[in-house]
């Protein structure tokens, strides 16, 4: 199977690379790792929405949804998302935020779009992960986002992991659009792959919404108004003082560390473990971030 | 692939049960279930968790983990984790409860057991599910719990999914026993199958453990023992007035309409769905559990 031959490469490649007689544990991988293996949030991708509780930074993803980021990105800066709510928390599953009383009007950016479910698969990076996956022939990370491939189809789309963020829709294919958006706060909800449009996904402060008191209403809505969790203010970074932004590196999903990485995590050779499963499914491969060391 | 074969039998049996033309909507499967396919929590293996916002209900699996079930049956009715806390609340992963100070005594119960990662396949009923896991060659349900099994080695072991109880341990594997457990709040940590005793799942209120603070310390434990949650008190359902039970019916998983159930995770022929993934992740299949309608 190509899965066992991929496996051996890889090992191969992170023993080689690190010198190393077993594959190192994570720890190690990053303890050894260098600069060039991280990469800095671009801040033109990047929104920050403040809650009563601090800061959720969302890195969004273009290359795979590139209308709807943009159109996420015109939403903010027509500052459509200021005083708006987090409005729905479903256990296991979802925060959804937008405007749920749909009183906001919209100025430049668009109300809905045509959906970005998948896209060419040619012309993404694609770091591809050995072992199988129940949902698509191929899983991986591209460009720091889980992401999975068809080779019958061509195409590729972003995966439904923990902290991903999605444009909410009607039943219409073609009716969300960026104006509602959720973030994936339980198991990794797969079956949505292909149905909704993902934008991009939490690389911080996803803890303050998986926090939140959940909706007793129907699929997770708050039942009352005054339930509601504010957002006080969108911004995409690059629109915030320097002075005021979040420095954040994100681990690169397309070098020799990277690869080790996955290695250790499909190994743990950690003393702890008396079953090494010698795989790793897709959504539990968590990208490090981190902040970088002030100068 | 028998996996496809097994598929249009699966899709054969529900077309066939139900008289339906295509497969149903999970609402549909409930809406039609019959008694028979329901049972009630039996109060010998059903524990009562009360913290400060209310009933954590644990359904015990000693098919799976004898020893540690009784021994967890034992510590409570000392009274072993009344008073003690949750400690560690880490995102995405798991919230843990026992004696964060290590100064409880235990009596009649033991502190450390054998591990019991798994046990035989033969003599435990599986209802399998059609589809490829990452993890196992083998994936299904076992009496209303997600379950592996290979048929290599001729064991079965309960998977790590959302809601999964399991006994803490430190290094050594029979360091455990049942004096610390935890509770999965996140994506399923399938590596830690067969790595740590699961003793059974939470069948309601796991959203009260999944809001709690997290832990900022290391591995999500509270850094300050005033951060802790307080567990009021712990008791085996059996031992708790009938008046002042919760009375709950869980989804059988070995009957025709839990296989129609599944199918229709599977199929999804609800009309918002565009992508029909046809698969589904056994982690994916929560076991519907109700309130009995008064009689």
């Amino acid at each position: 199977m190509s899965g066992i031959a991929l496996r051996s490469v890889l090992l191969a490649a992170a023993t080689l690379m690190l010198g190393a007689a077993k594959p190192l544990t994570t720890t190690e991988v990053l303890a050894q790792s260098t600069p060039a293996d991280w990469r800095a949030l671009d801040p033109q991708r990047t929104l920050y929405l403040e809650l009563p509780a601090g800061r959720v930074i969302i890195e969004l993803a273009p290359e795979f949804a590139p209308n709807h980021v943009a159109n996420i990105l015109a939403l903010v800066r027509e500052h459509y998302f200021d005083g708006l709510a987090v409005m729905r928390v479903q256990d296991n599953y979802v925060v959804q935020w937008g405007d749920a009383d749909n009183k906001r009007e919209i100025h430049t950016a668009k109300k809905t779009l045509n959906a970005e479910f998948d896209r060419p698969a040619k012309g993404v990076p694609f770091t591809r992960l050995p072992d199988q996956d129940t949902y698509a022939s191929e899983v991986g990370f591209s460009n720091g986002f889980a992401a999975a491939r068809d080779s019958a189809t061509g195409t590729a789309w972003l995966a439904h992991c923990y902290g991903a963020v999605g444009a909410g829709r009607d039943t219409d294919a073609n009716s969300g659009g960026g104006t509602e958006l959720y973030a994936v706060i339980g198991h990794s909800p797969r079956h949505l792959d292909r149905n909704v449009t993902l934008v991009g996904r939490v690389v911080k402060g996803i803890e303050l919404f998986s926090v939140l008191p959940r909706g007793t209403g129907n699929l997770g809505f708050y039942e009352k108004p005054e339930q509601r969790v504010p957002l006080r203010l969108v911004r995409v970074a690059a629109d915030v003082p320097e002075t005021e932004r979040t420095s954040l590196e994100i681990f690169r999903t397309d070098t020799a560390a990277f690869t080790a990485f996955v290695e250790a995590r499909r190994t743990r050779t950690d003393e702890w473990f008396k079953y090494r499963a010698g795989r790793v499914e897709l959504c539990n491969v968590p990208i490090p971030v981190r902040e970088p060391a002030k100068r």
